[in-house]
């Protein structure tokens, strides 16, 4: 497509697109899900996988800083969220890491014994804590609110506040340092899951006192499937707290190979296990794009493209209703509609090339990566958008029978 | 080189050579730490990065059935270690494994208190096992005694035997059956690491009766740096286990975003975050070259690479003095000689070409690996062990100091 929309002329991440490769023919709104490839991936993992693991076998533990990996690619996601150097690590999963650091949270709150967490929160970290509840010598209890009930629901026997900054289904945004701080004036600690925050708008762990976060590195950082996830401690607990997975990468001498377990001092003692170098370094490669990018203009261009989306689907969708935050600054660099075709509407946009997707019972989800998508891309995906919903009757008989009981 | 020796020329497997990259001028008896890139790996994990990954994007978690790898990458592991097919599964890491396992087997025994392990164990299942004790309600002893002590530790206190089958710095091969048959009979549960086992010799997980085990992908699977781990359930447990680790993955439906954990029915109730496609997909290329091998075959000529090792190097090397076991029955696919100056003689090897590793105090660490070294292999590695001892000296002062000292 040769138009160009005016606010592309001046988009100063507009070059960046080229530093990914997006497949013919497909606007790309999911990269909230799975990130795209950027362009020098292929080569520097084949580059891994022939002459670091091939060549060089055994000995690229430490030639090619394989045992360094999780801290050196930490540290470049924590440069990106305002965390000190030797705060953040990448290792394991998500959902592995909500294991820690929410063991390593309550360990600092002994006396207390609720986990306060809300509805919005992406499922996986209620099943851990959950888990993890009834693992516990201690009864805790985990107490899930809605997302508007949280600040008042940070009452004196709250021990750790776990909340997903920014809602997967929605994309409402938590205002991180407001809920951190009423979080410590009631004596709680605050666990972030920042999966759908990191590399998509500027978060400052250090400024807004976070105590522990998480994140995935597959989303908005563009790892690669399965990326390995991040965990980030803050210095004030940084050697008080021990991983409840006490692993020989978390020992201080893991190849002394001695009996009994001493945590390293440091975010080192947050791994476990061998890291998964493949996998680690896709994602370290990937992280080479936001090297010399300003995280404000990202968040700039986030706001631009989201609303430009919203502004295009109402003039031309108006059967679809706005299932996020209408005020950007409430909002994560997603975009949410409810349909009540939504799932056939969203297989309808794939088969056309505009990939999102959808979300039961009715949610269609669009995310903007600000580093691959112009507002020519908006404009041309809603066009697309409209035109389904235009040319194909929606109003399906199971609807209407449902419709009726109503 | 061009001399052949004559086991090889009727080895059933020497073609199987042809099928790894192995540097030229190397003799890599590592194995056991890392194993060899196959040749057909670098092309199939740049298809996954490339077509699968880049082109499919998020849809690849269906067209090309990344949601399944987990389980069926297990099934090929468990397929090498008589584990029915839907029993075992690759995922996380094996320190994360042992924390797993280990929580279940447990739960599986309410009214005991006691871990028995041996300090011939890899140190990060000991280390895991102390973590979870730590963690959990109940006050568990975990019991660590010499190897040769477990069978009379075995009690009617004991309500988990924890052990690695082959000892990562002697070989020592622990009986799987027999211990497992004298866990049974005191009422206890047996979680076997398989991690020094799987792809070198015959396991028989069903035929043993093992409740539970754990194992790594990176050593004779040769999946590539920090490869996924597996682990197996006996379908006895199956149902009846949950992991403590309730991730997203574990849940009966995890894309309904229900907010309770409901855990699946079989052994994906063991698996917790986003898998690892890259890393994973690494390792289910690298099985490919098992599809077709008879562990039998593999573990004949293991014992004739070690039994040929130890005999060249007791009449080349008479300093070295043997650390594993003589009696190839009780050895796994590895060989170990002590000498005080292992460590420094393992540099000039290592410099040399021959690749083997060193284990404090003063242990020479060899792995056979019959899929890729040849008899030949092994003449010329002891040939070349031999010439560094024998034209250096290795009477170091500061050895003849400690010396004097005892």
């Amino acid at each position: 497509m040769t138009a160009q929309h005016p606010s592309d002329v001046q988009d100063v991440l507009k070059s960046r697109k080229d530093a990914f490769l997006i497949p013919e023919g497909i606007i790309y709104l999911d990269g909230n899900s799975l990130g795209v490839l950027p362009r020098h991936v292929p080569a520097r993992l084949n580059e891994v996988v022939t002459q670091e693991w091939g060549a060089s076998l055994i000995t690229a533990w430490n030639t090619h800083g394989w045992i360094d990996l999780p801290a050196r690619t930490g540290d470049r996601i924590g440069k990106l969220m305002g965390a000190p150097a030797g705060t953040c690590i990448a290792c394991d999963s998500t959902s592995v890491n909500v294991f820690k650091v929410l063991s390593a949270a309550l360990s600092l709150r002994p006396d207390r014994k609720v986990i306060l967490s809300d509805t919005g929160n992406f499922p996986t970290d209620l099943y851990v804590a959950s888990g993890l509840k009834d693992l516990l010598a201690r009864r805790y209890e985990l107490k899930v609110v809605a997302p508007e009930e949280v600040r008042a629901a940070i009452t004196a026997d709250v021990a750790v506040l776990m909340l997903t900054q920014v809602d997967y289904r929605t994309g409402r945004l938590h205002d991180m340092e407001d809920l951190t701080r009423t979080a410590h004036a009631a004596g709680a600690l605050a666990i972030w899951d920042l999966a759908h925050s990191a590399g998509a708008l500027p978060v400052d762990l250090a400024g807004a006192k976070a105590d522990f976060a998480v994140g995935c590195g597959y989303k908005y950082l563009n790892g690669g499937p399965g990326a390995p996830a991040f965990l980030y401690v803050s210095p004030e607990h940084l050697d008080k707290v021990t991983s409840p997975l006490t692993g020989w990468m978390g020992h201080e001498a893991p190849f002394a190979f001695d009996l009994d377990y001493r945590p390293v001092s440091g975010i080192g003692r947050m791994t476990v296990g061998t890291p998964a170098v493949l996998s680690l370094s896709g994602l370290y490669a990937a992280l080479d794009l936001f090297e010399d990018v300003d995280m404000a203009d990202i968040r700039r261009k986030s706001i631009s493209l989201s609303e430009l989306f919203i502004a295009e689907v109402e003039a031309r969708c108006p059967r679809l209703e706005l299932a996020s935050p209408r005020n950007p600054q409430t909002r994560g660099s997603q975009v949410s509609f409810r349909f009540k075709e939504g799932y056939a509407v969203m297989q309808a946009l794939i088969a056309r090339g505009v990939i999102g997707d959808f979300r039961a019972p009715d949610v269609m989800r669009f995310g903007f990566t600000p580093l691959y998508l112009s507002h020519q891309d908006i404009i041309d995906a809603v066009a697309i958008l409209a035109d389904i919903l235009d040319t194909q009757s929606w109003d399906r008989p199971e609807f209407k029978t449902r419709a009726k009981v109503t």
